[in-house]
């Protein structure tokens, strides 16, 4: 065997070292974790600009409620520089069934026009509204395709967004995975736990598993119970998405249903 | 006389309060507050989505270092999908006089190319930040005219984007001009100022008034003097602009330069 240089075994070594970093990414996980980050990024940024085109416009339509951001930024764009112009079919294919409603309100609104120059700035701030509306809908198509591709047993029993921002939490589907029931919990309510461990406040029972559909529907003093059900659940499930790659979640998710009808059953008096 | 029925009167000032809104409404002050309150917002905004492009893109090429919001955007769509075609004149278009330290770093990257799927949702985002950065320079060159046009003075004395974050604060223009001036100079402060107030720590020095260019290349320990010498000045010329709507501002400009000097030859051993 030729005895290799400092310089080749430099290169050597510096080229595997590439190639291991390379494949690290090249696991679809990281994706997964940059989609959801920038979706609840872009959710916020959304809501920030919405806030400030509602108060804008609200000068020359203070009337207006829409409740609807894609829908308010839209009337903005298409009527905002002269809303008495606007004829009750225009009106209906952009504010649907409250068309007669705002069409009442235009005609006695105390809001005067927007000059032509001020107008030109309202409407850039809705068109930029309309275009987060765009991008957050896209990347919301790719995150659930990517991530009910890459953790299908997690994706069965929780909504796929909440799913992935439990990863994004944990780091990665292997530190998910070995993670004990009472963490998974927790993931997300890093925060309160710290706090707690600190200072004595009270212990947190969720973190981001409070999204879930089952907590809004529920008493307040289920929610931790509830919570644990899922995590208990969520450890096993993300074992098989982690390591197994069996599909065993239609199980589980029977086994998630009856113990939810135990917890309510018990808390009826 | 005939006397009024209390339908009549109902409707009379009804019609009376409602004119009283909305010509109140008439004056650019509202508009110029509105358009500073979305600057700040989209500035924030347009941080927090190239925060998560930047991060993003990074797992395909990690090496890249632009250092510009809209440039690093402009690259991504560009070139996002498959760097490795890029020519030199085309970087060049794009990144200027680093095309041949990032043709370099393409060469050698360890990023891989993302999937035409993922790239799709990447593209979007960095679309998004351009849109956002377009919807700021024109919201700025609308605050640039409209607010030299409504504060002459005020707008001479200090940059337009900072006055307007300053008659924000204030609320109007005449809330503006009846303030003293230590109120003035700590416009901006509110919450360092009630902190002071209720648990005695440091008494804040400026609020918006930091923004000046002067204040970053000063001495910290010159910096209140220096907000307070423009406060003085801007409560006169805050009178002109709100009652008198005569242009005293360039006599003010030159006791400013005057007083400037004297506190920095005063700062001198």
């Amino acid at each position: 065997l030729k005895k290799e240089t400092v310089e080749e075994k430099r290169a050597r070594l510096m080229a595997a070292a590439k190639a291991s970093i390379s494949s690290a990414y090249a696991s679809d996980e990281h994706s997964i974790i940059q989609a959801i980050n920038s979706y609840l990024a872009i959710e916020k940024v959304g809501n920030l600009i919405y806030e400030r085109l509602e108060e804008w416009y609200s000068m020359y339509f203070p009337e207006l409620r829409l409740n609807n951001q894609a829908t308010f930024a839209k009337f903005v764009i298409q009527f905002g520089k002269n809303k008495k112009a606007a004829t009750m079919e225009e009106l209906n294919a952009v504010v649907g069934d409250k068309a007669s409603e705002v069409f009442r309100q235009i005609r006695s609104s105390i809001g005067r026009e927007p000059s032509e120059e001020e107008y030109g700035t309202i409407r850039t701030l809705a068109e930029s509204e309309l275009s987060l509306i765009d991008v957050q809908s896209r990347i919301d198509a790719y995150l659930e395709k990517s991530t009910k591709k890459f953790m299908p047993n997690i994706c069965y029993l929780i909504d796929y967004k909440i799913a992935a921002e439990m990863l994004s939490r944990a780091g990665s589907l292997n530190r998910f995975a070995t993670m004990p029931a009472g963490t998974i919990q927790l993931l997300g309510a890093e925060k309160a736990l710290f706090k707690h461990l600190k200072y004595g406040s009270k212990s947190p029972k969720h973190g981001t598993l409070f999204k879930l559909q089952e907590m809004a529907l529920s008493n307040k003093h289920m929610r931790g119970k509830i919570a644990r059900v899922y995590a208990t659940k969520l450890c096993t499930a993300s074992k098989a998405d982690a390591f197994t790659k069996r599909f065993i979640a239609d199980k589980l998710k029977q086994d998630i249903d009856r113990s939810l009808k135990e917890i309510k059953k018990k808390a009826q008096p």
